[in-house]
């Protein structure tokens, strides 16, 4: 099976290429839609409490599936025309996050890590 | 060969659960999170012009690489929490997309298509 | 007494100035730098509570304030290259939202008005 | 003359009060609102050339305008909250970054000083 990540970078190069967008695909117009459609997706959790976060409503759920797929989408963009491997920048991050926060050291503490949980 | 959208997701949740980050991770917070990650990003491009985001030095890309990869861990987290498949998702919106953005009318122009390119 | 928006604006300005910063600052940018700046305010509260966000410990909210001196620094100036009274803006439109948001109607209702409080 | 910040903090404390809305007032949900409503600028100039973010139509000026007023509405708010005063960080935060960016030396450099301009 074709790695889903590759599989939608092919489907949004063709999608963009179809429109003649490329032109407006600079990395930095890249970065401010990415950040405007997460934006989308903080609004719809602006005035829930973190309880009501957790258990949305189907029509909620629905919208936010949808602002999801529209970060992804601009994400696997960005990285195409950076060239850049987000599978293996994730792994590379994850292990270097690993080491970062080592699991006996931080167990449940999250305040004075503020970067992550 | 496992999808790599799906290892991602269990290679976080194990790294979330070693240290008990879970109680941290409603999608509330991991919204913020997100865009906090994705900020960081567009840091990196705020002064430059398009062009100079086109090729950046080496030490630049390197560093906007492992944004990337935050962005994506917490993008996969948030969708994990809320049983979302993010794939599914955005080959959905893709197909939206084509029918609302038809690729004879827009070739193009942008101007008037804010939400997309 | 001068007003202290009109203060804030000189200020800015003249600072751009000796440093022949100017011409980095489009809105566009400026936009850009704005939201970079918001982001890390938001990066304080994202792992927070509610409750916990209401009453931050003294050195938490210092580094609060300064952020928020940042944005407020970045809005008088993306205003000022627009030539936008910022003032009037926020007074108008805060009529526009009464107007919208009637009192008797929307009282402690929030949920269905996603945009406001 | 009664200082402006001083009167649209008023404002916005009476609107918030005449609705009920206090109780969602909390800093980590004004944060969020604050973001969003700065991302709604973002998107104004996402596809725009520098050149062209400098020049807006009036319509778009107009609509630009507006945000801007979310946004201070909101900066506003989440200060009085605080118990944040704007101007007098906004003050203080210009003389720090005139000490830590001395004209003399950092003129028309931007590069090297990602997070100022």
């Amino acid at each position: 099976m074709m790695d889903r990540l590759q599989d939608l970078k092919e489907r949004i190069r063709r999608f963009a290429e179809e429109r003649d967008w490329d032109q407006y695909h600079s990395p930095k117009n890249l970065a401010m839609a990415l950040i405007v459609e997460t934006a989308e997706l903080v609004e719809h959790f602006q005035w829930l409490t973190q309880e009501e976060s957790r258990s949305l409503p189907p029509e909620k759920r629905s919208t936010v599936e949808a602002e999801l797929a529209d970060i992804l989408i601009y994400l696997v963009r960005i990285a195409d025309k950076l060239d850049i491997d987000l599978y293996h920048a994730a792994v590379e991050k994850l292990q270097r996050n690993a080491d970062k926060y080592p699991a006996e050291k931080v167990r449940g503490l999250s305040k004075k890590y503020t970067e992550y949980p």
